[in-house]
């Protein structure tokens, strides 16, 4: 009898099961109970009215899908407003909106490093950066986490065009990069050529690749994102990813950065070319989150302000936890096998938390991850920190 | 003073400029008074006020987004039920929803091909095929078009564990490929084991993953797509992509196949793991589309009357056309200059019509792209037929 071509699969399924490692989806319904600190719904926007309008109104409007690429069919005027609303809000000259803060990324990356170009890529970098690096026809130089020195090494090696890629927070800990000391790495890997006819031209510096998906929304004035508090956000040489899916309640991602570096992306990056355009009911509900941020900036104030107090209040019961620079608040736990067993009994007690394990996590240190939402009462809070500790017992 | 790190980006554009090939997008107002032969709308389902109603109930009733990567916060009761629909329907086990049909195919190929596996893919593969066979750690071999032989070729090098990866309907000429003789091919790859304890183990077949973009909602028994039509649906050894934003009028795709496939996906995928879930109004769209799928089975054939009387009517006016198997029909234009003039001049007679050139296309080759749609009128198709024949002119 033949035998199955996927036999490889079902040993690899139960080497996970031997190391209690399956990963099963529980989907939820739509009035849970159970308080999220597991999602990524840092404003507390997914739910609100005027999003979910936003979305049944594009909808209606435009249908339910974009009906084809954006370059054939899929380019709406709402897609165009959007671009352009947040452009000008996150302080960059152009903006081009994907189906996904993945597709967004894989574009940026490979668009931006062609043959011939080296990539620079923080060590602890989101999957779909990696993914970008990996279908890049540049050279990728992996660094390590948070390091501008070993930036500056890297760069020195290049020969052409270089770009350095990099979370700005990163998903797994929430800890911030050093955006200052990376912008300052690319600039000062250019030399200034020389005057005059007969001068050397000099070279060009690096540009600088960040991927915003956890500080728009909550980073800077406003929550105008981590470019932006940095004083980078519309640079020349800085190019900004974001989410459409956490700070502003919707799915969909987007590149920022110079009109003839969006220009470029609509020519040649693959997965805006032949991706169907995103969905109006998304680009509609991202709208109507992005104009609620910029009435009431005290929303990613407060988001940070819940992560704080999380952070303080856990540490101060003998937790082992990172401060978080943004919403996101990791908090270690002394094995997968025990982070399991702690998420389950948050989850048991009424509270959702996220439960990181490898692979998912590039140390092998497993961790419970909290979101802090803008829309948390101090009552939440409280309830979230007793169900933790007394979980863990 | 230092130069752009994006010089290289300006001399590209220029080199395009020159060629004629630059792209830009054009953003369409709600109320077009164009005839679309462009978009990828097969059924007409797009606008239908169920699917419209579909998506805003959705947003309604889940929120503008799922808030969170599938296995965290982001699968939804409406997920679930879409997926055992969608499953259900296309006559395949399981089933697995992904924020785009790109991400679906990225993660079936990556997924499917590990390290020491063999790839085996049609050099008329979609751009996010071409991109999945690149990310995975198998090793990808490119085989003639549509060309079963040279596929079991291609099989008789494998080692380890081997996917033919190949479309259904090719996107850009709309033509379909030989499923059958490319699953004898992968099932003649096994060898039978002999009988007894001490017999040879004999040798697994190859998979068949399939790319049925194209062929949901208009290829085989009331649209239940070409791996049903060609018996091979519901097969342990056949896996096939779908999108949700062609026949079903919304966003996304999913992979259907084996259930033990599909959970190896949920464990394996990283488009699937590190993406954030599909907007519940996306799901919500193509889920009412689907139900009005199998309420209205006579959509499909219409689409493939329409697309078969747009090759007719066109072919016998004197084109060069590719006789339709689903609902694209491609035209071959002399020049990519001069497909671009025929389609803008379709564009100003009120048409609206895709226009393939390269470096879209594989060969070379310029086309006018027609799409048919299940609800045009044999009027519209009249009135096409003449300005696609006045504009040659």
């Amino acid at each position: 009898m033949a035998r199955s071509p996927f036999e490889w699969i079902d040993e690899q399924a139960r080497a996970r099961s031997r190391a209690g490692l399956v990963r099963t989806l529980r989907p939820r319904p739509a009035d849970s109970a159970l308080l999220d600190l597991a999602g990524n719904d840092y404003l507390g926007l997914a739910r609100h009215p005027e999003v979910t309008e936003g979305a049944a109104r594009a909808a209606r409007t435009w249908g339910g899908g974009a009906t084809g690429s954006r370059l054939v069919s899929g380019s709406t005027e709402l897609h165009a407003e959007l671009e352009r609303e947040l452009a000008g809000f996150c302080g960059f000259e152009s903006a081009l909106v994907f189906s996904s803060g993945y597709a967004a990324n894989l574009a940026a990356v490979t668009a931006l490093a062609p043959h011939g170009s080296l990539i620079v890529s923080d060590a602890g970098n989101h999957a779909s950066l990696i993914d970008g690096c990996r279908l890049a026809r540049g050279t990728t130089q992996v660094v390590a986490h948070a390091d501008p020195d070993a930036v500056r090494k890297a760069l020195d090696t290049r020969a052409g065009p270089a770009i350095v890629v990099s979370d700005t927070v990163f998903s797994v800990d929430g800890d911030a990069a050093p955006l200052t000391a990376l912008a300052a790495a690319c600039r000062d890997a250019g030399e200034a050529g020389e005057t005059g006819e007969a001068g050397k031209p000099g070279r060009p510096g690096a540009a600088l690749v960040l991927d915003d998906a956890h500080g728009l929304g909550v980073i800077g004035d406003g929550g105008r994102g981590a470019a932006w508090a940095a004083g980078l956000a519309g640079a020349p040489d800085v190019v900004t990813t974001v989410t459409l899916s956490k700070s502003l309640g919707s799915q969909g991602g987007a590149v920022l950065g110079p009109a003839h570096v969006i220009d470029h992306l609509v020519n040649a990056a693959r997965t805006f070319i032949f991706d169907t355009g995103l969905a109006p009911a998304a680009a509609g509900a991202a709208l109507a989150a992005l104009r609620l941020l910029r009435e009431e900036p005290e929303r990613a104030a407060r988001a940070r302000a819940v992560a704080t107090a999380l952070y303080e209040r856990l540490t101060a019961e003998g937790l082992e936890a990172v401060r978080p620079d943004a919403a996101v608040v990791s908090v270690r736990a002394p094995s997968p096998e025990q982070a399991l067993r702690w998420a389950a009994e948050c989850r048991a007690a009424g509270l959702a938390v996220g439960c990181f394990r490898p692979p998912s996590v590039p140390d092998g240190i497993s961790r419970l991850r909290l979101t802090a939402r803008a829309d948390l009462t101090d009552g939440q809070v409280d309830r979230a920190v007793g169900v933790i500790i007394e979980a863990r017992r």
